[in-house]
Protein backbone atom coordinates (compact mmCIF):
# COMPACT_ATOMS: atom_id res chain seq x y z
CA UNK A 1 0.00 0.00 0.00
CA UNK A 2 0.96 3.30 -0.46
CA UNK A 3 2.40 5.16 2.44
CA UNK A 4 2.76 9.27 2.38
CA UNK A 5 4.73 11.13 5.18
CA UNK A 6 4.20 14.59 5.41
CA UNK A 7 6.77 16.20 8.55
CA UNK A 8 9.80 18.36 8.23
CA UNK A 9 12.75 17.71 5.81
CA UNK A 10 15.94 19.46 7.97
CA UNK A 11 19.40 20.05 8.75
CA UNK A 12 20.48 19.24 12.55
CA UNK A 13 23.03 20.26 14.33
CA UNK A 14 23.64 17.83 17.30
CA UNK A 15 26.04 18.27 20.27
CA UNK A 16 26.47 15.05 22.65
CA UNK A 17 29.02 14.24 25.07
CA UNK A 18 30.95 12.18 22.44
CA UNK A 19 31.21 14.91 19.41
CA UNK A 20 29.70 17.59 17.36
CA UNK A 21 28.24 17.42 13.94
CA UNK A 22 27.14 20.95 11.77
CA UNK A 23 24.09 20.60 9.48
CA UNK A 24 23.47 17.12 9.03
CA UNK A 25 20.27 15.70 6.92
CA UNK A 26 17.27 15.84 9.14
CA UNK A 27 14.04 16.12 9.72
CA UNK A 28 10.65 13.76 10.98
CA UNK A 29 9.56 13.66 8.18
CA UNK A 30 13.27 11.74 6.25
CA UNK A 31 14.21 9.60 9.46
CA UNK A 32 10.55 7.89 9.06
CA UNK A 33 11.02 7.57 5.45
CA UNK A 34 14.27 6.10 5.38
CA UNK A 35 13.01 3.48 8.10
CA UNK A 36 9.91 2.86 6.09
CA UNK A 37 11.52 2.47 3.19
CA UNK A 38 12.90 -0.88 4.20
CA UNK A 39 9.06 -2.00 4.34
CA UNK A 40 6.92 0.12 1.16
CA UNK A 41 7.09 2.61 -1.12
CA UNK A 42 7.15 5.86 0.86
CA UNK A 43 6.37 9.41 -1.00
CA UNK A 44 7.53 12.29 1.44
CA UNK A 45 6.02 15.54 1.65
CA UNK A 46 7.18 18.89 2.93
CA UNK A 47 9.32 21.75 1.99
CA UNK A 48 13.09 23.24 1.61
CA UNK A 49 15.10 25.61 0.83
CA UNK A 50 17.52 25.88 -1.66
CA UNK A 51 20.24 24.70 0.49
CA UNK A 52 19.00 21.47 0.16
CA UNK A 53 21.08 20.37 -2.68
CA UNK A 54 21.50 16.76 -4.77
CA UNK A 55 23.75 15.09 -1.58
CA UNK A 56 20.51 15.33 0.44
CA UNK A 57 18.25 14.29 -2.43
CA UNK A 58 20.30 11.38 -3.10
CA UNK A 59 20.11 9.96 0.45
CA UNK A 60 16.67 9.74 -0.21
CA UNK A 61 16.34 8.51 -3.35
CA UNK A 62 18.91 5.83 -3.15
CA UNK A 63 16.59 4.28 -0.26
CA UNK A 64 13.76 4.56 -3.16
CA UNK A 65 12.00 7.27 -1.34
CA UNK A 66 9.73 9.18 -3.58
CA UNK A 67 10.30 13.07 -3.51
CA UNK A 68 8.85 14.66 -6.27
CA UNK A 69 6.50 16.11 -3.71
CA UNK A 70 9.17 17.58 -1.62
CA UNK A 71 8.98 21.34 -2.41
CA UNK A 72 11.57 23.50 -3.19
CA UNK A 73 11.50 27.40 -2.35
CA UNK A 74 13.77 29.55 -4.18
CA UNK A 75 15.74 31.65 -2.21
CA UNK A 76 14.77 29.90 1.02
CA UNK A 77 16.18 28.14 3.56
CA UNK A 78 15.46 24.66 5.02
CA UNK A 79 14.14 24.11 8.56
CA UNK A 80 17.13 23.98 10.67
CA UNK A 81 17.59 22.95 14.10
CA UNK A 82 20.27 22.57 17.01
CA UNK A 83 20.23 20.60 20.14
CA UNK A 84 22.62 19.59 22.89
CA UNK A 85 22.25 15.85 24.86
CA UNK A 86 23.06 15.60 28.61
CA UNK A 87 25.27 12.91 30.00
CA UNK A 88 22.87 9.61 29.44
CA UNK A 89 21.31 11.03 26.11
CA UNK A 90 17.96 10.74 27.93
CA UNK A 91 18.06 14.48 28.08
CA UNK A 92 18.21 17.30 25.50
CA UNK A 93 17.93 20.71 25.15
CA UNK A 94 17.23 22.95 21.76
CA UNK A 95 19.73 24.94 21.17
CA UNK A 96 18.24 26.87 18.12
CA UNK A 97 15.14 26.49 15.81
CA UNK A 98 14.82 28.47 12.72
CA UNK A 99 11.43 27.58 10.84
CA UNK A 100 12.79 28.93 6.96
CA UNK A 101 10.91 27.79 4.70
CA UNK A 102 8.49 26.06 6.94
CA UNK A 103 6.87 29.19 8.09
CA UNK A 104 4.96 30.33 5.29
CA UNK A 105 4.56 26.54 3.94
CA UNK A 106 0.99 25.88 2.24
CA UNK A 107 0.53 22.26 1.57
CA UNK A 108 -0.07 21.58 -2.25
CA UNK A 109 -0.04 17.83 -2.65
CA UNK A 110 -0.10 16.08 -6.01
CA UNK A 111 -3.13 13.51 -6.38
CA UNK A 112 -0.75 10.94 -5.91
CA UNK A 113 -0.17 11.97 -2.46
CA UNK A 114 -3.75 12.55 -1.96
CA UNK A 115 -4.91 9.24 -3.39
CA UNK A 116 -2.42 8.03 -0.93
CA UNK A 117 -3.47 4.73 1.52
CA UNK A 118 -1.37 5.18 4.28
CA UNK A 119 -0.88 8.78 6.34
CA UNK A 120 1.60 9.94 8.51
CA UNK A 121 1.40 13.29 9.75
CA UNK A 122 5.21 13.90 11.23
CA UNK A 123 5.75 16.29 14.28
CA UNK A 124 4.97 20.13 13.17
CA UNK A 125 2.44 22.29 13.79
CA UNK A 126 -1.18 20.73 14.58
CA UNK A 127 -2.94 22.86 12.11
CA UNK A 128 -0.57 21.80 9.13
CA UNK A 129 -1.36 18.10 10.23
CA UNK A 130 -5.30 18.93 10.12
CA UNK A 131 -5.04 20.42 6.49
CA UNK A 132 -3.06 17.64 5.55
CA UNK A 133 -5.19 14.75 6.97
CA UNK A 134 -7.98 16.62 5.30
CA UNK A 135 -7.01 16.91 2.00
CA UNK A 136 -5.76 12.84 2.32
CA UNK A 137 -9.24 12.34 3.15
CA UNK A 138 -8.89 8.59 1.10
CA UNK A 139 -6.45 7.31 3.40
CA UNK A 140 -7.42 4.62 5.20
CA UNK A 141 -4.73 4.57 8.08
CA UNK A 142 -3.44 7.94 9.43
CA UNK A 143 -1.04 8.06 12.28
CA UNK A 144 0.43 11.07 14.46
CA UNK A 145 2.89 12.47 15.97
CA UNK A 146 3.66 15.32 18.02
CA UNK A 147 5.76 16.63 20.55
CA UNK A 148 5.57 18.98 23.91
CA UNK A 149 6.07 21.95 22.30
CA UNK A 150 2.46 21.61 20.52
CA UNK A 151 0.95 20.60 23.87
CA UNK A 152 2.17 23.68 25.53
CA UNK A 153 1.48 26.13 22.45
CA UNK A 154 -1.73 24.50 20.72
CA UNK A 155 -3.14 22.14 22.73
CA UNK A 156 -6.99 22.18 21.04
CA UNK A 157 -5.30 21.77 18.04
CA UNK A 158 -3.66 19.03 18.52
CA UNK A 159 -6.53 17.61 20.62
CA UNK A 160 -8.46 17.87 16.95
CA UNK A 161 -5.96 15.96 14.81
CA UNK A 162 -5.59 13.70 17.42
CA UNK A 163 -9.09 12.89 17.09
CA UNK A 164 -9.03 12.94 13.65
CA UNK A 165 -6.37 9.49 13.49
CA UNK A 166 -5.93 6.15 14.07
CA UNK A 167 -2.53 5.62 15.72
CA UNK A 168 -0.89 8.02 17.88
CA UNK A 169 2.66 8.29 18.56
CA UNK A 170 4.31 10.18 21.37
CA UNK A 171 6.56 10.09 24.48
CA UNK A 172 4.90 8.38 27.32
CA UNK A 173 5.35 11.80 29.17
CA UNK A 174 3.66 13.93 26.22
CA UNK A 175 0.60 11.30 26.54
CA UNK A 176 0.36 12.28 30.13
CA UNK A 177 0.67 15.80 29.32
CA UNK A 178 -1.79 16.08 26.43
CA UNK A 179 -4.50 14.36 28.61
CA UNK A 180 -3.41 16.09 32.00
CA UNK A 181 -3.27 12.52 33.59
CA UNK A 182 -0.65 11.49 35.42
CA UNK A 183 -1.04 8.06 35.19
CA UNK A 184 -0.19 6.43 32.02
CA UNK A 185 -2.79 3.75 31.31
CA UNK A 186 -5.67 6.50 31.94
CA UNK A 187 -4.14 8.56 30.15
CA UNK A 188 -4.13 6.39 26.81
CA UNK A 189 -7.40 5.54 27.62
CA UNK A 190 -8.69 8.96 27.34
CA UNK A 191 -6.47 9.56 24.08
CA UNK A 192 -8.46 6.76 22.38
CA UNK A 193 -11.64 8.05 23.61
CA UNK A 194 -10.70 10.86 21.41
CA UNK A 195 -10.84 8.11 18.20
CA UNK A 196 -7.63 6.84 17.88
CA UNK A 197 -7.67 3.15 17.96
CA UNK A 198 -3.99 2.61 19.29
CA UNK A 199 -1.27 4.84 21.37
CA UNK A 200 1.86 3.91 21.03
CA UNK A 201 3.78 5.44 23.87
CA UNK A 202 7.50 5.94 23.47
CA UNK A 203 9.81 5.35 26.17
CA UNK A 204 13.10 6.24 25.08
CA UNK A 205 15.42 3.27 26.48
CA UNK A 206 12.95 1.45 27.56
CA UNK A 207 11.52 0.73 24.96
CA UNK A 208 7.49 1.16 24.02
CA UNK A 209 4.32 0.69 25.35
CA UNK A 210 0.76 -0.07 22.97
CA UNK A 211 -2.26 0.21 24.22
CA UNK A 212 -5.34 -1.01 22.44
CA UNK A 213 -9.08 -0.93 23.40
CA UNK A 214 -8.73 -3.63 26.33
CA UNK A 215 -5.03 -4.63 25.63
CA UNK A 216 -1.82 -3.60 26.57
CA UNK A 217 1.73 -4.85 25.25
CA UNK A 218 5.28 -3.40 26.34
CA UNK A 219 8.35 -4.17 24.66
CA UNK A 220 11.63 -2.78 25.82
CA UNK A 221 13.83 -1.48 23.31
CA UNK A 222 16.86 -3.76 22.16
CA UNK A 223 19.58 -2.89 24.72
CA UNK A 224 22.54 -1.19 22.93
CA UNK A 225 26.66 -0.40 24.17
CA UNK A 226 27.41 2.21 21.51
CA UNK A 227 24.78 5.26 21.00
CA UNK A 228 26.28 7.94 19.37
CA UNK A 229 23.04 10.44 18.62
CA UNK A 230 19.39 9.81 19.26
CA UNK A 231 18.07 12.74 16.76
CA UNK A 232 14.91 10.94 14.99
CA UNK A 233 15.12 7.75 16.97
CA UNK A 234 11.12 8.11 17.22
CA UNK A 235 10.45 8.93 13.92
CA UNK A 236 12.36 5.91 12.92
CA UNK A 237 10.65 3.71 14.99
CA UNK A 238 7.50 5.49 13.52
CA UNK A 239 8.54 4.73 10.06
CA UNK A 240 9.24 1.02 10.68
CA UNK A 241 6.09 0.45 12.69
CA UNK A 242 3.62 2.02 9.30
CA UNK A 243 5.56 0.50 6.92
CA UNK A 244 5.73 -2.21 8.21
CA UNK A 245 1.74 -2.17 8.63
CA UNK A 246 2.21 -0.95 5.02
CA UNK A 247 3.50 -4.00 3.50
CA UNK A 248 0.89 -6.20 4.94
CA UNK A 249 -2.76 -7.22 4.28
CA UNK A 250 -5.29 -4.13 4.19
CA UNK A 251 -6.74 -4.91 7.95
CA UNK A 252 -3.72 -5.22 9.60
CA UNK A 253 -4.07 -2.80 11.70
CA UNK A 254 -6.73 -4.01 12.93
CA UNK A 255 -5.18 -6.74 14.50
CA UNK A 256 -3.71 -6.31 17.72
CA UNK A 257 -1.23 -8.91 17.05
CA UNK A 258 0.12 -7.22 13.46
CA UNK A 259 0.13 -3.88 15.28
CA UNK A 260 2.73 -6.13 18.06
CA UNK A 261 4.58 -7.39 15.20
CA UNK A 262 4.62 -3.34 13.86
CA UNK A 263 6.17 -2.07 17.14
CA UNK A 264 8.62 -4.61 17.12
CA UNK B 1 16.85 -21.70 52.53
CA UNK B 2 17.38 -19.31 55.25
CA UNK B 3 17.01 -15.79 53.96
CA UNK B 4 18.25 -12.80 56.01
CA UNK B 5 17.48 -9.26 55.52
CA UNK B 6 19.91 -6.49 57.36
CA UNK B 7 18.32 -2.49 56.71
CA UNK B 8 16.32 -0.09 57.75
CA UNK B 9 12.90 -0.28 59.94
CA UNK B 10 11.81 2.66 59.58
CA UNK B 11 8.46 5.11 59.94
CA UNK B 12 7.36 7.07 57.42
CA UNK B 13 5.75 9.90 56.69
CA UNK B 14 4.68 10.14 52.89
CA UNK B 15 2.96 12.77 50.39
CA UNK B 16 1.62 12.10 47.33
CA UNK B 17 -0.72 14.09 45.03
CA UNK B 18 -3.17 11.44 46.41
CA UNK B 19 -3.04 12.02 50.66
CA UNK B 20 -0.68 12.47 53.45
CA UNK B 21 -0.51 9.62 56.08
CA UNK B 22 2.11 10.64 58.74
CA UNK B 23 4.23 7.36 60.44
CA UNK B 24 3.56 4.21 58.81
CA UNK B 25 5.45 1.15 59.38
CA UNK B 26 8.43 1.55 56.56
CA UNK B 27 11.85 0.42 55.89
CA UNK B 28 13.97 -1.17 53.35
CA UNK B 29 14.06 -4.36 55.69
CA UNK B 30 9.88 -4.02 56.78
CA UNK B 31 9.26 -3.89 52.95
CA UNK B 32 11.87 -7.06 51.82
CA UNK B 33 10.89 -9.09 54.35
CA UNK B 34 6.85 -8.49 54.09
CA UNK B 35 7.34 -9.05 50.04
CA UNK B 36 9.85 -12.61 50.80
CA UNK B 37 8.14 -14.17 53.68
CA UNK B 38 5.03 -15.04 50.67
CA UNK B 39 8.35 -17.72 49.38
CA UNK B 40 10.36 -18.23 52.44
CA UNK B 41 11.10 -17.89 56.04
CA UNK B 42 12.80 -14.65 56.42
CA UNK B 43 14.48 -13.27 59.64
CA UNK B 44 14.85 -9.42 60.01
CA UNK B 45 17.71 -7.79 61.48
CA UNK B 46 17.95 -4.12 62.32
CA UNK B 47 17.37 -1.44 65.38
CA UNK B 48 14.47 0.03 66.65
CA UNK B 49 13.45 2.42 69.38
CA UNK B 50 10.63 2.41 72.14
CA UNK B 51 8.58 4.00 69.61
CA UNK B 52 8.22 0.22 67.48
CA UNK B 53 5.27 -1.22 69.47
CA UNK B 54 3.37 -4.71 69.16
CA UNK B 55 1.32 -3.23 66.56
CA UNK B 56 4.71 -2.64 64.48
CA UNK B 57 5.80 -6.31 65.46
CA UNK B 58 2.56 -7.51 64.48
CA UNK B 59 2.57 -7.03 61.25
CA UNK B 60 5.42 -8.85 60.94
CA UNK B 61 4.81 -11.87 62.53
CA UNK B 62 1.55 -12.18 61.13
CA UNK B 63 3.63 -12.59 57.51
CA UNK B 64 5.87 -15.30 59.75
CA UNK B 65 8.66 -13.30 59.37
CA UNK B 66 11.37 -13.73 62.58
CA UNK B 67 11.87 -10.74 64.68
CA UNK B 68 14.10 -12.00 67.82
CA UNK B 69 17.02 -10.01 65.58
CA UNK B 70 15.27 -6.96 65.76
CA UNK B 71 17.23 -5.02 68.38
CA UNK B 72 15.31 -3.00 70.53
CA UNK B 73 16.83 0.43 71.85
CA UNK B 74 15.15 1.67 75.13
CA UNK B 75 15.23 5.71 75.13
CA UNK B 76 16.05 5.47 71.47
CA UNK B 77 13.84 6.33 68.42
CA UNK B 78 13.25 4.51 65.19
CA UNK B 79 14.66 5.64 62.37
CA UNK B 80 12.37 8.61 60.30
CA UNK B 81 12.04 9.39 56.64
CA UNK B 82 9.65 12.08 55.42
CA UNK B 83 9.22 13.27 51.54
CA UNK B 84 7.64 13.99 49.20
CA UNK B 85 6.41 12.54 45.28
CA UNK B 86 5.70 14.34 42.66
CA UNK B 87 2.55 14.50 39.82
CA UNK B 88 3.43 11.19 37.91
CA UNK B 89 5.81 9.00 40.72
CA UNK B 90 8.43 9.13 39.70
CA UNK B 91 10.53 11.51 41.53
CA UNK B 92 10.52 12.51 44.70
CA UNK B 93 11.57 14.91 47.61
CA UNK B 94 13.48 13.92 51.11
CA UNK B 95 11.70 16.35 53.26
CA UNK B 96 13.14 14.55 56.72
CA UNK B 97 15.54 11.78 58.00
CA UNK B 98 16.61 11.04 61.17
CA UNK B 99 18.80 8.02 61.85
CA UNK B 100 17.39 7.52 65.70
CA UNK B 101 18.72 4.41 66.50
CA UNK B 102 20.48 3.75 63.36
CA UNK B 103 22.53 6.39 63.74
CA UNK B 104 24.79 3.65 66.35
CA UNK B 105 23.80 0.88 64.73
CA UNK B 106 26.70 -1.81 65.09
CA UNK B 107 24.99 -5.28 64.62
CA UNK B 108 25.03 -8.34 66.87
CA UNK B 109 24.34 -11.19 65.08
CA UNK B 110 22.73 -14.18 66.53
CA UNK B 111 23.99 -17.59 65.98
CA UNK B 112 21.09 -18.31 63.21
CA UNK B 113 21.76 -15.24 61.46
CA UNK B 114 25.55 -15.80 61.33
CA UNK B 115 24.52 -19.19 59.71
CA UNK B 116 22.09 -17.57 56.48
CA UNK B 117 22.04 -19.43 53.70
CA UNK B 118 20.94 -16.78 51.91
CA UNK B 119 21.78 -12.48 52.73
CA UNK B 120 20.13 -9.77 52.04
CA UNK B 121 22.04 -6.34 52.72
CA UNK B 122 18.78 -3.54 52.26
CA UNK B 123 19.96 -0.03 51.17
CA UNK B 124 22.08 1.24 54.71
CA UNK B 125 25.44 2.79 54.99
CA UNK B 126 27.82 0.51 52.99
CA UNK B 127 30.33 0.02 55.71
CA UNK B 128 27.65 -1.81 57.88
CA UNK B 129 26.40 -3.93 54.78
CA UNK B 130 30.22 -4.82 54.47
CA UNK B 131 29.90 -5.51 58.46
CA UNK B 132 27.59 -8.17 58.06
CA UNK B 133 28.75 -9.31 55.08
CA UNK B 134 31.65 -10.36 56.82
CA UNK B 135 29.83 -11.80 59.77
CA UNK B 136 27.81 -13.79 57.97
CA UNK B 137 30.93 -15.44 56.13
CA UNK B 138 28.63 -18.97 55.26
CA UNK B 139 26.09 -16.91 52.95
CA UNK B 140 26.20 -19.02 49.42
CA UNK B 141 24.47 -16.04 48.04
CA UNK B 142 24.26 -12.42 48.90
CA UNK B 143 22.02 -9.63 47.11
CA UNK B 144 23.09 -6.22 47.85
CA UNK B 145 20.59 -2.60 47.33
CA UNK B 146 21.76 0.89 47.96
CA UNK B 147 20.97 4.53 46.76
CA UNK B 148 22.78 7.30 45.25
CA UNK B 149 22.95 9.21 48.84
CA UNK B 150 25.61 6.13 49.45
CA UNK B 151 26.88 6.71 45.62
CA UNK B 152 27.80 10.17 46.42
CA UNK B 153 29.12 9.71 50.10
CA UNK B 154 30.70 6.80 50.31
CA UNK B 155 31.22 5.69 46.44
CA UNK B 156 34.51 3.64 47.51
CA UNK B 157 32.70 1.65 50.68
CA UNK B 158 29.77 0.95 48.21
CA UNK B 159 32.61 -0.38 45.22
CA UNK B 160 34.09 -2.69 48.18
CA UNK B 161 30.93 -3.97 49.40
CA UNK B 162 29.63 -4.17 45.74
CA UNK B 163 32.48 -6.34 45.85
CA UNK B 164 31.28 -8.62 48.18
CA UNK B 165 28.35 -9.87 46.86
CA UNK B 166 26.70 -11.95 44.31
CA UNK B 167 23.73 -9.72 42.87
CA UNK B 168 23.41 -6.36 42.81
CA UNK B 169 20.33 -4.43 43.00
CA UNK B 170 20.14 -0.75 41.94
CA UNK B 171 18.20 1.49 40.44
CA UNK B 172 19.53 2.55 36.48
CA UNK B 173 20.68 5.87 36.82
CA UNK B 174 22.61 4.70 40.10
CA UNK B 175 24.24 1.75 37.97
CA UNK B 176 24.97 4.33 35.99
CA UNK B 177 26.31 7.15 38.74
CA UNK B 178 28.35 3.97 40.60
CA UNK B 179 30.81 3.29 37.30
CA UNK B 180 30.62 6.79 35.89
CA UNK B 181 29.39 5.30 32.81
CA UNK B 182 26.44 7.03 31.06
CA UNK B 183 25.65 3.42 29.06
CA UNK B 184 23.89 1.34 30.76
CA UNK B 185 24.89 -2.20 29.03
CA UNK B 186 28.78 -0.75 29.85
CA UNK B 187 27.84 0.06 33.48
CA UNK B 188 26.15 -2.81 34.21
CA UNK B 189 29.16 -4.91 32.64
CA UNK B 190 31.46 -2.72 35.00
CA UNK B 191 29.66 -4.03 38.10
CA UNK B 192 30.22 -7.08 37.18
CA UNK B 193 33.67 -7.15 36.89
CA UNK B 194 33.82 -6.24 40.79
CA UNK B 195 32.13 -9.00 41.55
CA UNK B 196 28.51 -9.11 41.08
CA UNK B 197 27.40 -12.42 39.19
CA UNK B 198 24.02 -10.29 37.86
CA UNK B 199 23.19 -7.01 38.16
CA UNK B 200 19.27 -6.52 38.59
CA UNK B 201 18.76 -2.50 37.24
CA UNK B 202 15.40 -1.04 38.54
CA UNK B 203 13.37 0.79 36.13
CA UNK B 204 10.46 2.18 37.85
CA UNK B 205 7.38 2.00 36.11
CA UNK B 206 9.05 1.06 33.32
CA UNK B 207 10.18 -2.60 35.02
CA UNK B 208 13.79 -3.83 35.42
CA UNK B 209 16.47 -5.02 33.48
CA UNK B 210 18.95 -7.99 34.28
CA UNK B 211 22.48 -8.53 33.29
CA UNK B 212 24.31 -11.62 33.42
CA UNK B 213 27.60 -12.79 32.02
CA UNK B 214 27.10 -12.22 28.66
CA UNK B 215 23.05 -12.17 28.38
CA UNK B 216 20.44 -9.37 28.82
CA UNK B 217 16.95 -10.01 30.11
CA UNK B 218 14.37 -7.07 30.84
CA UNK B 219 10.89 -6.81 31.96
CA UNK B 220 8.36 -4.45 31.48
CA UNK B 221 6.43 -3.90 34.53
CA UNK B 222 3.00 -4.66 35.14
CA UNK B 223 0.93 -1.48 34.09
CA UNK B 224 -1.25 0.29 36.93
CA UNK B 225 -4.27 2.15 36.95
CA UNK B 226 -4.08 3.54 39.85
CA UNK B 227 -0.71 4.05 41.89
CA UNK B 228 -0.87 5.94 45.80
CA UNK B 229 2.56 5.87 46.60
CA UNK B 230 5.45 3.62 45.45
CA UNK B 231 7.68 4.01 49.12
CA UNK B 232 9.19 0.64 49.30
CA UNK B 233 8.49 -1.33 45.29
CA UNK B 234 12.22 -1.67 45.11
CA UNK B 235 12.45 -3.12 48.43
CA UNK B 236 9.53 -5.74 47.89
CA UNK B 237 10.66 -6.44 44.20
CA UNK B 238 14.10 -7.23 45.65
CA UNK B 239 12.07 -9.50 48.41
CA UNK B 240 9.80 -11.37 45.78
CA UNK B 241 13.03 -11.72 44.07
CA UNK B 242 15.61 -13.49 46.29
CA UNK B 243 12.29 -15.13 47.95
CA UNK B 244 12.12 -16.85 44.96
CA UNK B 245 15.43 -17.96 45.07
CA UNK B 246 15.60 -19.55 48.40
CA UNK B 247 12.90 -21.52 47.65
CA UNK B 248 14.59 -23.24 45.04
CA UNK B 249 16.90 -25.63 44.76
CA UNK B 250 20.56 -24.62 45.54
CA UNK B 251 22.15 -24.00 42.54
CA UNK B 252 18.81 -21.93 41.78
CA UNK B 253 21.01 -18.43 41.72
CA UNK B 254 23.53 -20.06 39.06
CA UNK B 255 20.83 -20.44 36.56
CA UNK B 256 19.71 -17.66 33.97
CA UNK B 257 16.69 -19.04 33.46
CA UNK B 258 16.08 -19.06 37.47
CA UNK B 259 17.27 -15.65 37.69
CA UNK B 260 14.47 -14.65 35.10
CA UNK B 261 11.61 -16.57 37.23
CA UNK B 262 12.74 -14.23 40.26
CA UNK B 263 12.37 -11.16 38.42
CA UNK B 264 9.22 -12.07 36.87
Amino acid sequence: MSLVVIGSIAFDSVRTPFGTRERMLGGSAVHFALAASFFTDVRVVGPVGDDFGDAEYQVLRERGVETSDVERVEGGRTFFWAGEYGYDLNTRETLDTQLGVFGEFDPKLSDETRAADMLFLGNIQPDLQREVRRQCDGARLVGLDSMNLWIETARESLLAAAGEVDLLFLNDSEVRELMEEPNLVRAARRVMELGPRAVVAKQGEYGASLYTADRFFSLPAYPLETVRDPTGAGDCFAGGFMGYLASRDEGAADDDTELRRAMT
